[in-house]
């Protein structure tokens, strides 16, 4: 088991390693006395992993509850939110109790947000059951919910007391599910980590899931403890992400968001002008297309309409070399110039 | 003009004086750059200051749009939350703006749990317009909507950049509004200043609303300070709470938070066996009730039915002295006997 100690506004551990999901009860209760436990999941995971969670938890004398909502990134709103919120206070969950958030981004950030308001606020666990979300949204204790018009618009900074990724689950999972978290891991290379994003490339990865991911949940860490509320340096996570999210949304979300990810990185290598090939190899190789289905002008319409800001300014993550980035601040008005870089085709003036 | 610097999470002062409605720009301005303003508010308020408070901000450099829910408690909702943040969304509000929060308790605590989750929170300012929002809920970073199980339970600590209070709107109130912030300056004077509880008793604080809301502010401050996330000491801001939440439950709140709690600061001194007269007095010179009309049984059912953690504990304020009390915490089960003592009568065992 590889442990990964995230020190920010509170501090806590991100387990890792094989067979965890069995000993969820034995580690929660090494960092939370027992207590009240309202595990918050979707019903896919519910059947899959719910009953062996609250037993691990109860055997080390939690007293479990578990509510679960419909599967989906269509669930992730306000209203799934409210219902939550209605269930723990009508079940006299109190501040003092515990939540744990178990499965994907979709539940772990709704569970993470309801912990997080919550009578103001109560502890919560992520047990991410995804690879994505164990490499990326299950650690820096950013939670949220989408509003109609755009992702992840209401939430909040809630940090967990712990996070356990087992990773026999992660090994189960389908392809499509494994790509998704290969996109993020590819982006943890090139921002920092050449060996990483070979290693990525070389497919290796898959039969070394405890060390890449533990290596994973390491560079973001260190964003997070050095801009924990995201004002600076945490905003080179979005790498691949400004394009990335205009392909998604171009696609009405049929694409994925590590398959937008996935082409994402790849645009923003040539919007950088440096060496494409290196990073669609890597791409490529997890999986994953390296270029858009869709026009550079219909991408940076999807892109500005995010953005109703006019004359406004947004931040662009740029790769220098390999395992090096820079973010660079633009008007939006120079986004549409980038997206055709980033398609392969230079902009019109 | 009165300043009360809080120092909490986020540092900021309290301003209060006579005809600030009309310089919220130019006050705003010196601890925020002029950016795009949303100012939310209900109906009621939106009638009496919403243009001057817009005005004001424009002149100053704001670029704001306003928005107004109902006025009423019953708005006081998650449902209300979301319509708030969609408008935000759809306004195209980004995370480095700024919310104002115009209104008594329900707009400011609705308004600044929308400004704490937005984006994962953005700035935001107080305006109170009510003296219990004055004296209590615009200051200390409590922000929050009521679920169907109970009030406040699901919101957030997020301090405000500023607040502003200005007395000649508070001057306007009619009669019972200002009772219910009278409650609460009593419950002050009861906790810690007995100068500050005679004055409140002669009636002549009315003549002082400045100072006199300043001190209270300045005591409340104190609090906060101390114990930003209400772990410990900020108990002692609930004096009277317990009991006189019981009284608005059985009245189906008919009865308001500060008829409630005037009773409630009269039940605490009983409960805790100390001199009641002295309470009595106080209180009805602010022209309000000091006896329960519901039975202790009743009450303590009511208060129970919001503790429903079987052999939970809860912690009473009580006073000692004038000026003085102290925290007890208590098993759920001996509740009945307090507020037995508390009516009057004391509990048959």
């Amino acid at each position: 088991m590889k442990r990964v100690r995230v020190e920010a506004s509170g501090s806590y551990d991100v387990l890792i390693g094989p067979g965890l999901m069995n000993r969820v009860g034995e580690l929660a209760a090494q960092v939370i006395a027992p207590c009240r436990a309202a595990i918050i999941t979707d019903d896919i995971v519910q059947g899959l992993y719910g009953d062996q969670v609250k037993e691990s938890l109860e055997k080390a004398g939690f007293a479990v509850e578990l509510w679960a909502f419909s599967n989906g990134e269509k669930q992730k709103t306000m209203e799934t939110l409210t219902r939550a919120l209605c269930w723990l206070a009508e079940s006299g969950f109190s501040r003092s109790d515990l939540i744990v958030a178990l499965g994907g981004g979709v539940p772990g950030d709704l569970a993470g947000f309801a912990a997080a308001v919550y009578c103001r606020g109560m502890r919560f666990i992520q047990i991410p059951t995804t690879l994505l979300a164990a490499v990326d949204s299950s650690v820096g204790g950013k939670t949220a919910v989408d509003l109609p018009a755009g992702k992840n618009m209401a939430g909040a900074f809630h940090q967990p007391e712990l996070v356990i990724c087992d990773t026999e689950v992660l090994e189960k999972l389908p392809a499509d599910l494994l790509r998704d978290g290969a996109a993020e891991m590819l982006k943890y290379g090139m921002l920092e980590d050449e060996a990483l994003f070979d290693l990525m490339a070389s497919g290796a990865w898959m039969t070394q899931l405890e060390e890449t991911v533990a290596k994973c949940v390491s560079i973001k860490r260190d964003y997070v403890m050095q801009d924990e509320k995201d004002h600076g340096l945490r905003q080179f996570l979005n790498l691949g992400h400004t394009f990335g999210h205009a392909v998604e949304k171009c696609s009405g979300f049929s694409l994925t968001h590590g398959q937008g990810v996935g082409i994402g990185l790849c645009m923003a290598a040539r919007a950088a002008g440096v060496e494409v090939e290196w990073v669609e190899k890597g791409v490529h190789a997890c999986g994953l297309e390296t270029k858009s289905p869709y026009a550079a002008k219909v991408l940076a319409e999807a892109a500005l309409s995010d953005k109703k800001r006019k004359g406004g300014r947004i931040t662009l993550v740029l790769p220098v070399k390999q395992g090096e980035c820079q973010l660079k601040t633009i008007s939006v008005d120079e986004l549409p110039h980038y997206f055709a870089k980033g398609t392969g085709k230079e902009a019109c003036k």
